[in-house]
C-alpha cells in the first residue's frame, strides 16, 4: 500500500509505454482528489463506478462529471445490486433506513455501513485492472475525518493488496505487482480539500451527501454532509455544492 | 481457514440458535459436495450462485436443482457482468475465445480464468454472509485436481478470510470470526465424489463442462470435463451426466 501515493518505482508500463491505473469513483470529494493523485502519479486513469442501487444514485452523474473533467481515459459504471431487492440490504444507504441527521455517536459503525462494500468494489476493480492492464488501483478511503467504517482502514487496504496478488493470474505469474493507492488515508478533510485544489479538482462538481434533495442539493446535516462542510470551513474555503435551505 | 471444514468451534450461531453458513454453488460438482459438508457440519445452508454473464449459464439451472435437493435454506442468483459486454471479458468462459479441447499445458493458468473471479464472488459472499447472519462461506475450491487458477489456491483463501475480518462491521465490531471453509482443498477429484456419495450428492443435476451444447451435454473434451470424467473413472462409478456422442 502507498499511503502517499506518489511513488511510482514499480508502477506498471505495458507495452505501448502507457502507465495505467483503475480509479475507484463514488462522485463524491475523496474519490475526485484521489483521481487528480493518480493523474499527478502520471497515469492514464480507467475510472470505475459502482451503480449498487443506492438510494443518493445521484451520485453516479457527479463521477461521470468528475471523471470527464479529470481526463479519465474511460469510465466504467458496474451495475451490482447491494440493496434489499438484490438479497442484501442492511444499510441506510440501500435501503428504507433514516440516514441518521444528528451528530454522530463515537465508538460505533454507523448504519450507513454497506456490509462489505470496500471489499466487493475493490475486487471487482481489480477483475477490471487485470482486464485493462493495470497493476495501480487508488480508493479515496480516509480514517481520519471519516464515518467509522472498517473498510476505510489500512489494515483492511493492506490486507487487499496481499489478496490482489494471490488471486490473480497477472499477480501468480510475477508480470508485475498490485499496489492499492490510498492516498488520502492520513490526511484530514481539510488537507484532502487543499490537495485537491492545488491538482485542480472541480469540487462544484462533487456530491457527498447521503440523503440529497432530488435536485442534487445536499441535506447538510448527514455525517457526510456534516465532514464535508467542516472539512471546507477548516481548509478556509467556500464549498460549492448546494445545500438545502 | 478450515480445509477440513468439520471443526465447527467458533462457527456463529445466531440468537435464534440456527448455525448459519453461506455456500458458494456453480452447478458443478465440487460446489454440490461442498454443500453437502457444509450440512453435514450443521449449518443451515444459505446458498449463493452468480450469474456474471457465462456462456455455460446453463448451470445455474443446476445450482438451483442442487440448492433444492440439498436442503440450502435458500438460494440467490448475483448478477454480475463479468463478460466483455459489461467491461470485463478476457475469458473463454465468458467470450468468443474458443474453450481449449486439448490436453492441457502444464504450469500455465488456462483461458478459461476469469480476471479476479473468485475474488469477487468471495466479497459478495462476505457481504451476503453479514446480511444473513453468518460467519462461515463454503467454497469448492480444489487445488489437486485443478485448472492451475491462482485463486484456487490455499494462500488466496487464507489472504481472503484475513480479509474478511478487517472488511466488515461483524468482524471489526468482533461478534465473530469469519471462516472460509474450503473443504475440497487438497482432495483428488476422486475422493471428492466419494465423500459427496456417501453424503447423498445426486451427480446427475450437475453440470461440469465449460462448452456444454444446447441440452446441456457436456463436450468431453475440455478440461473440467476432462477432471470429472477421470475423477469418476478413479472413483470407479459411472459418471450420470450426458455427453455429446
Amino acid at each position: 500500500m502507498h499511503q502517499a501515493g506518489y511513488d511510482c518505482t514499480v508502477s506498471y508500463v505495458d507495452s505501448s509505454g502507457v502507465k495505467k491505473a483503475v480509479v475507484l469513483l463514488s462522485g463524491g470529494l475523496d474519490s475526485a482528489t484521489s483521481l487528480m493523485i493518480a493523474r499527478r502519479d502520471g497515469f492514464a486513469c480507467h475510472a470505475i463506478s459502482f451503480d449498487y442501487n443506492q438510494r443518493h444514485r445521484l451520485e453516479l452523474g457527479c463521477a461521470r462529471a468528475v471523471a470527464s473533467a479529470g481526463g479519465a481515459v474511460d469510465h466504467r459504471i458496474v451495475r451490482i445490486d447491494l440493496s434489499r431487492s438484490g438479497g442484501f440490504g442492511r444499510s441506510a444507504l440501500t435501503d428504507d433506513i433514516a440516514v441518521p441527521k444528528d451528530k454522530p455517536q463515537g465508538g460505533t459503525i454507523p448504519v450507513t455501513y454497506v456490509p462489505a462494500r470496500n471489499a466487493i468494489f475493490l475486487a471487482i476493480a481489480l477483475g477490471y485492472a487485470e482486464v485493462v492492464g493495470a497493476f495501480d488501483i487508488y480508493i479515496g478511503v480516509n480514517a481520519v475525518d471519516y464515518s467509522g467504517y472498517p473498510d476505510c482502514r489500512g489494515e483492511f487496504i493492506e490486507a487487499f493488496e496481499r489478496l490482489a496478488n494471490l488471486a490473480t493470474a497477472a499477480g501468480a505469474e510475477g508480470r508485475g505487482r498490485f499496489i492499492i493507492h490510498a492516498p488520502l488515508l492520513r490526511m484530514s478533510k481539510a488537507q484532502i480539500i487543499k490537495t485537491g485544489l492545488e491538482l485542480g479538482v472541480d469540487y462544484s462538481l462533487t456530491t457527498s451527501c447521503y440523503d440529497p434533495a432530488p435536485n442534487g442539493s445536499g441535506c447538510g446535516k448527514c455525517e457526510a454532509c456534516r465532514l464535508r462542510l467542516a472539512g471546507f470551513a477548516s481548509a478556509g474555503v467556500a464549498d460549492p455544492a448546494s445545500y438545502q435551505r
